[in-house]
């Protein structure tokens, strides 16, 4: 029969952090409406975020059990996960979608600080009608809603061993799957075809799902990373690049395959090799008690030594897990300290002449005595389609 | 070589239109941050949305051009849509992530009402942190930052030509493969195994993403339909649901399929008959002039003369478009009227006994002088898998 993705005891010692936690953030409860804090805290899996019609809210509070105030139609389905209460409404109801009965969640939940904290700040975003947070707002006394994303985020940032087993799964059917993708390619098929097919293989070898893929291709690199592919057909002298965000139980595999076609001019093959040897010291960095800022410089110096002035991405890696990239950055001025239990993307990237880009990325866990890397590593040298 | 999605007319229609009804709505511009609306006035295609870190904007001033915010991770690809104007940053900088610019580009644009339309209301979220929205405010003298809800989604109602093209296209991929999925069905399989085949074989015969698939199945019925598929095998007894929300160039086709494995008792066939019996009243009376209200009221009538009592969905079918949901509900208080290039879902359900639904979908886009169907009509008979 069914197998649950989680046992109960995962849910009770993110509840039990999440409680450490919001105590030194100063924080009655957590109320958190997007769908990977929704799905962290309740184990619920759906894809039904992409209708935008309904709001649904979970609040955590300081004690006492953590509550799902969903529309109706989640209610048999929601009723079966690990979440201890539930309330509901016929939804849609527009004049009064949930708000009432969040309001008097809150309004029951124990009270110390008098402040409760919602997906208000960085990296996120709160997943309900700006006019009903203000209406919600607006029925609360003595309580305050505020920035609750550092408390979430730092609560996310750990992995328990059952989510890295669920990424590393991940990493591993899209390792394979981009091992095996150069022996089904030509010159003249275009980037929509190439990630049709490899998406094919992902799901074939056992993805959930593959929620983000991009390509982009040009002769020597490409100007960016993060299109949709496109029908352009790829050619003699192309390098294309593949980026993948799939997904096993809802933790992402998000890496990058280069793969070169017919004859690549030296400059390029220069260009790689000098990122796959950043990636190499990204790796080497990436311990415990070493910072992000401390990974960027490890990468700069050799993409630096290779003439690299810059490049679009904005920075060289960041975390991941329920969501395709998450904090912290690996950036000058991000300054976390790196835990066992953070997962997290090596992605340096170089623009070696204007509008030509090489990127590279890989996946690894920080262990209690240095990281372990999840993806396949990518070979040094570019694979070359024949054409 | 590349062809575009849409051409240049495409989205200067899109321009204009929005413009009138922001003159209705007396806003000076809208202000998007939703992947939807900012693909809607872009024309830029990507899965990028799945990264939480960065904030991307969209303004369309009254009069002048349309000016896309956005990180430098998204110049090359932006560049080379429809959009006009392009001011980018260095993201991630949480200390100003694109907020002085977007304050910028808004006291610069024409001003008459001294209020933007941004996406604060029903069936809609901001997709930018809170904290940043209220420092955008603070920034803001004389503009006032309003609900542009209303405004976006009358604009987004009335499809074009293309965009029909593109989720009739949607439909005859996702039909086509219902029509296929019998024959590989047995009992024993798992809704897991049954919907990752059926998603290998849509992409196989051209979709483009499948967002959202869900699966439910048990004796005769199932008390939801919204989860993702489980790892529940099929047994002689059981009606399947799969409902599946798929895209070509973003536009959704969205709708499901019932399926019965061997023997499976009269009541539920009856149930079956009447959702289907329902179906075809709810599209006999999609036409032009017609209500939601209207369409939920020919359903009613049939499901209530087969005994039901009622669903948890909240309502019986809705718009679609580049969401898998988007309004108007079928539902007895929503009284908004059909017009031609509208598309919508018949979704009528019925819950005939504790915790067995019968639910059918199908998509219809309004006509001149009546509907026509994008979906290929459901069998009446329910599909059976022999065991």
């Amino acid at each position: 029969m069914e197998s649950p993705t989680f046992q109960p005891h995962e849910f009770e010692n993110r509840i039990a952090r999440a409680r450490e936690l919001m105590l030194g953030c100063q924080l009655d409860g957590l109320l958190v409406t997007s769908p990977p804090n929704f799905r962290y805290f309740t184990g619920f899996e759906t894809q039904f975020w992409e209708s935008p019609t309904r709001a649904w809210f979970a609040l955590t509070p300081t004690d006492g059990p953590c509550t799902a105030i969903i529309p109706e139609i989640g209610v048999p389905a929601v009723a079966r996960t690990w979440i201890g209460a539930l309330r509901s409404w016929p939804a849609p109801r527009p004049a009064d979608d949930g708000i009432s009965l969040v309001a008097d969640a809150l309004r029951s939940a124990p009270r110390r600080f008098g402040r409760v904290g919602l997906e208000m700040g960085r990296e996120s975003a709160v997943r309900m009608p700006l006019i009903d947070f203000f209406a919600l707002k607006d029925r609360l006394t003595g309580i305050d809603l505020v920035d609750g994303s550092p408390c979430l985020w730092q609560l996310r940032a750990i992995k328990s061993a059952a989510e890295i087993g669920y990424i590393k799964e991940s990493c591993r059917i899209v390792s394979e799957a981009f091992e095996a993708l150069p022996r089904s390619l030509e010159t003249g098929r275009t980037e929509r075809e190439i990630c049709r097919d490899l998406t094919v293989d992902m799901f074939r070898r056992g993805i959930h799902a593959v929620p983000f893929i991009a390509a982009a291709s040009g002769q020597g690199g490409y100007p960016e990373i993060i299109s949709s592919p496109s029908d352009r057909p790829l050619a003699d002298g192309d390098i294309l690049i593949v980026d993948v965000g799939a997904t096993v139980h809802g933790y992402f595999a998000d890496f990058d395959r280069n793969l070169g076609f017919g004859k690549i001019s030296n400059q390029a093959l220069e260009a790689h090799d000098a990122v796959w040897q950043a990636t190499e010291a990204g790796i080497r960095a990436a311990k415990p008690g070493a910072t992000m800022s401390d990974l960027w410089s490890a990468m700069s110096v050799v993409l630096e030594r290779a003439g690299s002035t810059r490049n679009n991405v904005g920075r060289m890696g960041h975390g991941l897990g329920l969501q395709l990239t998450e904090p912290p950055s690996a950036k000058a001025d991000d300054h976390t300290v790196l835990e066992p239990g953070m997962v997290i993307t090596i992605e340096p990237g170089m623009e070696y002449v204007d509008g030509k880009m090489i990127v590279h990325e890989e996946n690894l866990v920080i262990t209690d005595t240095g990281s372990e890397l999840l993806t396949m590593r990518a070979p040094r040298e570019l694979p070359r389609i024949p054409t």
